[in-house]
């Protein structure tokens, strides 16, 4: 079917126009805006509640979800600002909602942007959103099987957070098996253990996320 | 862009075909086929490790994976027929896919066929594979706002199981407003608690599935 691949390919083209808009606002704004990619109750919004709180960097929040507003709720409640998209059934963010949103987004404001992407472990990771980078969210309970059985997000994340590590004692799970394989995916990849509800490891993120806002900002 | 609709109806219509005849074919042999979808991680091929054993009946089993055959070995070393297909990076199973895989499914010996599905909360719920009905796993660690926030699956199921009830104790979940908001989404899906590891709900699920045998076979 050469004629849907052509239209697909032309609809990409046109979405890839809408990420290259919003990076170029990020840069020239000084923005760090990272794409956060997980199953659905991997603890994404729970990471947030916990990094926004804790990062003296003035930041806002885009959440992608298929119904409800129920994270948006959370992340309103840390007085971050915070904007809504519900995909009505789609699987994924794409980059012309996301261009959508950022007009109700402080943009002149902020240092930081973080997208919640759709809870979802397969498609939103092959959708440029005009990020600085993606970032991997896989939790203990999912298992330690899941960087070779979803590849693609792991190879591409520039940082990987294992969530719900206070989970591990009631949880068959080898924390060797995951990074070996997510080094196999992506040796470069920056690796975090969090147990958020604990407030385990959000330090080293919060540390993390001033370099990389260091970099993009050529510092 | 009418266009791009047109086409992808067409390709959806194709596939409905694929369905209709997977469907006619469990009608004709008088096998219970059902689409088992949840996110990764949710226990999907643990229940069936579980179940395989349990159930004296003669079932075969066929894996939806993006990649690797990491499942389909698993349910192999029960003993069970499986084919495993992989999507190489797609998000759900279609019944083209399924028709094929049929091709080593020994279905004139059969009583009961599982497609594990792409795990994928998403995406699957959105494909006819010529299913008897859906099957909707959700595990705890997930959390209990997962059927409002996804809520095609949970509308569309005919049973929803709850898995990984053992961690219940370390977990901040609220069953009741799991299964209350399972009830407005569809008030006729019957419900079951898994702690699958533990063989904790697995007869419930087995009794139920002879039920719906039965059911299939207009006995």
């Amino acid at each position: 079917m050469p004629k849907l691949v052509n239209i697909k390919k032309s609809v990409m083209a046109a979405d890839e126009e809408h990420a290259s808009f919003i990076r170029n606002i990020m840069r020239e704004k000084g923005i760090l805006m990272i794409n956060m990619i997980g199953s659905p109750g991997s603890g994404k919004t729970t990471v947030l509640e916990k990094l926004l709180p804790a990062l003296d960097l003035r930041c806002a929040v885009i959440e992608g979800d298929v119904a409800t507003s129920k994270d948006a709720e959370r992340i309103a409640a840390t007085g971050t600002p915070v904007v809504q998209i519900n995909t009505q059934g789609g699987c994924h963010l794409e980059a012309h909602l996301v261009r959508k949103a950022l007009q109700d987004i402080p943009i002149d404001d902020i240092d930081v942007l973080f997208v919640e992407n759709v809870g979802n472990l397969v498609c939103p990771a092959e959708f440029d959103l005009g990020e600085s980078f993606k970032m991997a969210i896989s939790s203990v309970p999912e298992g330690d099987d899941k960087p070779l059985k979803y590849p693609s997000l792991f190879h591409k994340a520039r940082a990987v957070l294992l969530t719900k590590v206070d989970l591990l004692p009631f949880i068959k799970f080898d924390k060797s098996t995951f990074w070996n394989d997510v080094k196999k995916l992506n040796p470069k990849a920056s690796k975090f253990e969090l147990a958020a509800l604990e407030d385990k490891g959000v330090d080293e993120l919060v540390n993390s996320i001033k370099d990389w806002l260091n970099e993009v900002r050529g510092n």
